[in-house]
Formats: C-alpha cells, structure tokens, sequence
C-alpha cells in the first residue's frame, strides 16, 4: 500500500443503503394506496434503469437526482403502479435524500481520515451527498460529485478529473468500491482499487457482480478491515 | 435570519491567515539569502497581484495555485530579489497549503454546523483547501470551488452555480465573507450576505477596505457573533 496519499469512495451502493431506504419507501407508498408489488424487485430495477441512465454521460443537461425522478415514474407505470400520487412519488423520491449508511462506515471513516484524506467521488450530487453525509455523522475532506466535473464515471475523464482536483497521481489514489464496472474504470486510468464487499446492497437478491475482479490492489469484507490494513 | 438554509464561507482570507503564513515564509527564505525587503508589504502586493489575475476568470487553464506560482516570481523579481532560488519559492509557495486558520473559526464552523451546512465557496483550489482544512481541523459540508465552476467569483455564473450545486435559492443561502466585493457580487444574484470583519488579514496595513457595504444581512465583528445571531 505504499505510496497511497488519499482515498475516493465511491457513495450511492459502497456507503449507502439505497436498496433498504428505496424499498421500504415504495412499499409505505403502496400500502397507503392499499396496493402490493414486489417492492424489493422493483427497488432493483429502479436503480438499474437510473443507473443506466447516469454512466457514461458527458455534459448532460439532468444530474442524478433528475434522472431518479424520472426513472421513478417510469419504472413504477410500467409495473401498472399508477394509484401512486404525486405526493407518493415525490416522498419516495426524496428518500434519496435521507438514506441510511451502512453502519460500519462512520466510525472507519474516522479512522482513515486520520491518516488519509477521504473524498466521496460519486455519481451522486453534491447536494443529495451532503444531505445524507449530515444525517449519518460523516464528514468528508471533500465531494467530488460527477455533476461537478460533468462527465460521469465510467468514462476516463472522469477519473482523471478527479485526480487533478486533489492534485495526485492516479496511483496516489485508493478508489474503494463495492462495484467492479467502477474500479475496472479507475484502475484502467491508473488508480489503485480496493473492493469492499457489500453483500446486502440489492437486499435479498444479492449483488448482480460479487466477486472481485483481479487486479484489485485490495480486497476486503468490511470496512474496518480496509482501516487494518492501511494502518490506521 | 428567516429562510436561511446553507452558509458559504468565503475562504482566502475570511477563513484563512494568507498574510501571516506569506510575509512569514517569505522573511525566512530572505534571512536565508541573506537579503531583506518590507516583507509585509511584499506580501500584500503578491495578494493583490494574484487576486486581480485569478477574479473573473471563465474557464482559464490554470488554477490559482499555478496563479500564485507565477505571481510569487514576478512579485520577487520586480522587487530585485533574484538571490531566492527556486527551491525557495518553491517553499514560499507550498505555505499556501499550509496556512493557520484564524483561531476563532474552527470552533465556531462546529457550532454553526449543528444546524446548518457549512460550504467552502473559494476561488482556491480543493486541493488547498483540503490541506489547510485537515491542518486545522475543519469539517465543511462540502468544498465548492470556482475550480470545481470552471468561472471565478465574482461573475454571476459562480453564484449560480454554486446555488444549483446546493440545490438552494439564492436567497436561502447566508454568504459570509470579510470582503465588500465578494458580498456585493453575492448580494447582486440574491445571495444573503454576512460581513465579518478581518482586520488582520492584510497585516500593520490593515484591509483595503474594511467598512461594511449598505445591504449586508448581518455584520459581525467575529465568527462568534455569527453563531451567537443563528441561534447555534
């Protein structure tokens, strides 16, 4: 792990329980409605279509949360879902804003950021980051959302902005996340990786990519093994 | 105070002791070689200097840390004081990285934080601002940076910007800074403005212009008094 001068987390899965906090929300929805769906399959489907929707872009128009309140509409019409009001949907969509973390990374936080500047590098907006950062106890050195940046990880401008914002070299920096597609990119760019397993981000269902790719420089089960091995 | 959602901190010199950290390295790199000069003053018109090349910039290819590289051996030239080598500037420069926050900020940001988010809105760079935050122990919500804008205050598109980027009206967010025409520059895109007053911050010579403008929401004489007038 030598030459390591600042870690970037990735946020929406890797730190925040999006599937929990989006499942529940739809579910308190339909019961208010007196109709029933498979909650936690749509919550799934939601963050895949919003998902596709975010990556890759360059200098769109819409940043994350638009593209979650759109994607909501759309995902919940196609599931026939229409006793859900305005009021509903926007209550859902407003989730976002108040996720939980998962409850082993505010106190490791503190512990890297002893030895290490810690950023959140996120599809996320700042704002939706800020919002949910308060309300979990973390504090970051830094945000640096796509939306600033505008272009959106997985294209290598992104990765390279980034590093050029916290003036170090790709290797400088330990990009951590539960997601291959995300360190696949940052290591291509020259970022070391590490892979934190996140083994209920897509709740029962399990995540669709468990298994890390070879090449990470590390990989852990939780966070507080990533503190371990750093040393901190 | 009603409706105020967010403060963003103006960080140069409302946040931060430029002048001391500057004339300070500046006198040890002279002592050094050997040579004297009026460091204080020397400093001042590096401030200036680099101030007037970075304020107003649409998207320049520097950054104003490649700003005040450039300003600090045009300062020392101009002045004759060629026997400083480049390690010293070097040095002199990497001060910026490395400055004392006024010694009432850091409580109060902690106070203030308690109820409301607490941004970093500069025309430093993150980088720097990263540094001299961990160096001080200084939380921010978030670090908006005129870097991160790709335009500097004070054109309108900055606030703009920085207001999108924390999903706020204008006029929700309280800017807080010890300069006349940053606030004004605020005031003018709907922005609620604070002036602190810094009286340090240019050093013996006191600040070009130290009198509140007409129009300021609040004035305070310390970050104290901020906190005291929010009710934190």
């Amino acid at each position: 792990m030598d030459g390591i001068e600042a870690l970037a987390f990735d946020t929406g899965g890797t730190v925040l329980d999006w599937h929990g906090g989006l499942s529940r929300a739809m579910a308190a929805a339909g019961e208010r409605r007196g109709v029933d769906a498979d909650w936690v399959a749509l919550a799934n489907e939601y963050r895949r279509r919003s998902l596709a929707t975010i990556v890759n872009r360059v200098g769109p128009r819409f940043n994350f949360d638009d593209v979650h309140r759109d994607q909501l509409d759309r995902v919940l019409d196609d599931s026939g879902l229409t006793a859900l009001t305005a009021a509903d949907r926007h209550e859902i969509w407003r989730t976002w804003f108040a996720l939980d973390a998962w409850p082993d990374f505010a106190p490791v936080l503190r512990r890297l950021r002893t030895k290490f500047p810690c950023v959140s590098f996120t599809l996320l907006t700042p704002a939706l980051v800020m919002a949910v950062s308060r309300r979990n106890g973390i504090d970051w050195d830094c945000i640096i959302s796509c939306e600033m940046l505008g272009v959106y990880k997985t294209r290598p401008e992104a990765y390279q902005g980034a590093a050029k914002l916290m003036q170090l070299e790709p290797a400088q920096i330990l990009m951590v996340a539960c997601h291959n597609f995300d360190l696949d990119a940052a290591r291509r760019e020259g970022f070391r990786t590490c892979f934190v397993k996140r083994p209920d981000e897509w709740g029962p269902a399990g995540p669709p990519d468990p298994v890390p790719n070879l090449g990470c420089t590390l990989v852990v089960d939780r966070f507080d093994d990533l503190a371990d091995r750093l040393g901190c």
